[in-house]
């Protein structure tokens, strides 16, 4: 596999090892997305000062508001985190040739 | 890092991978977009039976008809895969257990 096809296969299996925890293996639970953030995402979690940030990012993805998190909903915040990461990327390998993530 | 960590860099890397061959590093071309298409999406290219699929894809898209494709329009295709690819695992699941991605 190309590394493009090893990247659409890991989002998958890393939803999945989350979401199948309980009954409905289809989406994350909030106790299911609470854990997967806080196991998948430390980096992003040190960094942020907001100690709120976790229960506004559960908000912010559940788009139906139906209290849980489908795999369409959890590829928007893989989006918007990779957004934010490529920007500092590009700033830093203007600024040093350094890469910020 | 994590998985999901690595995942995020590699989304990353491989759009600059292809992105920096030209002056605009920003941005993919059409020629840099059509290589990174052929290149590291081998096994859905073999599945599709149109071979306008490529440009069909271009066109998609550049949602802001600039003929360039930024990192957000790339994650875009990558959202459409993953989706796409994640039902087709889930349906596979339900009857066989195994996995088609």
């Amino acid at each position: 596999m190309t590394d493009l096809e090893n990247c659409m296969e890991s989002l998958i299996k890393i939803f999945h090892c989350y979401a199948d925890e309980d009954k409905d293996k289809t989406t994350l639970s909030k106790k299911e997305l609470t854990k997967l953030i806080e196991k998948e995402l430390p980096t992003f979690l040190k960094t942020q000062k907001n100690p709120k940030v976790v229960d506004e990012i559960k908000k912010d993805l559940d788009q139906n508001g139906d209290d849980k998190v489908d795999f369409q909903e959890f590829l928007s915040l893989v989006t918007g985190l990779s957004i934010a990461c490529e920007k500092c990327f590009m700033l830093l390998e203007q600024k040093k040739g350094k890469k910020c993530c």
